[in-house]
């Protein structure tokens, strides 16, 4: 079981039309923000769940299965609505009533139970294999990977390309797929419109930049020091468990990175730079006082490296921050 | 003293690099909105601040004057600091604290004054008189209508051509300036690529079609029924005095229509919808539960007659909504 570069434009074929094209913003010369917390449902977890139902071919009358009480289900809950299939959503018990009604609001059926996120995604792969349903992962499944990594070939189109992007990471869907989508479209890119070529629709000069240094998109992570699911597993070798806290914990808070990320984001060469709270929290401020973003604070993570200067580029350096969630309480911007 | 569709262009290549590209986003088929309330300073005002200023040649050491305490007093003294100029600000008295806070931030020098708006204008134009310095009026300036239509030049670029633009209205600044970006590119579209051409940058087959159809773009006006300076001046002949009041009056309130833009409006056959408070209310909030956009009310009045059914587009008309200020607590939409 792999994912690759094919997958993603697989991918980008699959659920075109279902998801949105999200903008881009170049908020200074050469840094740009991918408005991706515009998304439906407010994360890019919609590409993921659409690639995964609509790679499923034929599915059982029992329909779609996911376990989160949060963004993932949402998006499940979003997809399978606007697929006109059944979706039934398991939530631990701690989840917010608030959150519970929106689900409910997708249309989606909950069943809530567990004291944590394991025990709810321990029983929704129970009654999976009860029902029939097809499980919807949050992270570790080809299809989800392919699906997220999408936002890295727009990204690429839109931009003419970068030489870097940070990603916030968490169970480590997004960035595998990015990894895959960014270096797989610098080398169609490469290939199809020469050495100084571009694939994007804006800067063509930069895309020329980008070949003439002959170097592939660097791809770096993102974490809170709290939840540093990557980087730990980059020191082991191999995804190990860690403890899960703070104030991004609610959408970044995997217990463990998955098993196909590590094995994508190792072969891609990303690398993990660490972010305290303070930061994140520094940032999702200043991403609406300064550029009218509203993110939640997983979303603001990537943004909170360039700006607390835990990632500093070189002169010239061309960076792109993925903004990747929205689900938050306005209010407290005020 | 007039304006072009040149001035427009020629606007816009004076204040590149100065304001920013903001991004479109496609959130139906067919249907665009333009975030510009993205913009530096939370609205489109710097764009016409800018040129205004940068048109100018050399300034006098008294800087720049403007009269506002809102979306144009921030994007003259934000253009002002960003060119190192000096910027005096009249207000009036009823201006809240934490604007007068929010200028004094932009380095602005702060004169309040005067129970309404006018007064404060008076007390401007008779300080610029004794100062020499140089006037930013909010609307009614050829190179501040030129500066607000490059946003029109964009969006056509953008798009590749849209069939109709839905644009609130104040003074009638922004959507005179937008009239003639649009028409312009539009023309430019046929000329520079045949019939079947088009500028944009992303969607081809729309601009083949437009051009297909051989119709310029359709500016549409929505307007508060509480604030109809548009609508009573097309039905007047000429701009004429009216009340204002409800949830946009802090940014479409002005009491009268420019005579710059009733002249460009009239030329360019901008027609007018307006729609109740209740409308925009909703259309603010909807921007954010659905789309994750912050708007202000003035900033989603144009949405506002998409949502109401104010204005309905025809099956497969291309439609923009410009959404055009941010400045607004987001605890509002709590």
């Amino acid at each position: 079981m792999s994912v690759t570069y094919e997958d993603v434009v697989g991918a980008a074929r699959r659920i075109a039309g279902h998801v949105l094209r999200t903008p881009v913003l170049e908020i200074s010369p050469g840094v740009f923000l991918k408005l991706e917390q515009l998304q439906h449902s407010g994360s890019f977890k919609v590409r993921g769940a659409f690639n995964r139902i609509l790679s499923a071919g034929r599915l059982p009358p029992s329909g779609v299965i996911a376990a989160s009480g949060g963004n993932h289900g949402l998006a499940v809950a979003h997809a399978a609505r606007a697929l006109g299939v059944r979706a039934e959503i398991f939530v631990p018990d701690v989840t917010s009533p608030v959150k519970i009604a929106g689900l409910r609001a997708l249309g989606a059926e909950i069943t809530q139970g567990g004291a944590i996120y394991s025990a709810a995604a321990e029983a929704a792969a129970k009654r999976a294999a009860e029902t029939g349903a097809l499980e919807v992962h949050a992270y570790d499944q080809p299809e989800v990977i392919a699906g997220q990594g999408t936002t890295g070939l727009e990204l690429v189109e839109q931009t003419g390309g970068v030489d870097t992007v940070l990603v916030a990471v968490g169970g480590g869907g997004f960035i595998a797929g990015i990894a895959l989508g960014v270096s797989g479209a610098t080398r169609a890119s490469l290939a199809d419109h020469g050495s100084g070529g571009t694939l994007g629709d804006r800067d063509t000069g930069a895309g020329a930049a980008l070949a003439d240094r002959g170097t592939a998109t660097r791809v770096v992570a993102v974490e809170p020091v709290l939840i540093p699911t990557l980087h730990d597993a980059l020191e082991a070798g191999r995804p190990v468990p860690v403890s899960v806290s703070g104030v991004a914990a609610d959408a970044l808070g995997a217990t463990q990175l998955g098993g196909l990320a590590f094995e994508v984001c190792s072969r891609a060469g990303v690398s993990s730079v660490l972010v305290p709270d303070e930061a994140i929290v520094a940032a999702r401020r200043t991403l609406w006082d300064r550029h009218r973003v509203v993110a939640e604070h997983a979303g603001a993570t990537a943004y909170a490296a360039l700006l607390s200067g835990a990632y500093t580029p070189a002169p010239g350096e061309r960076v792109a921050v993925m903004v990747c969630g929205s689900n938050t309480d306005p209010a407290t911007l005020a």
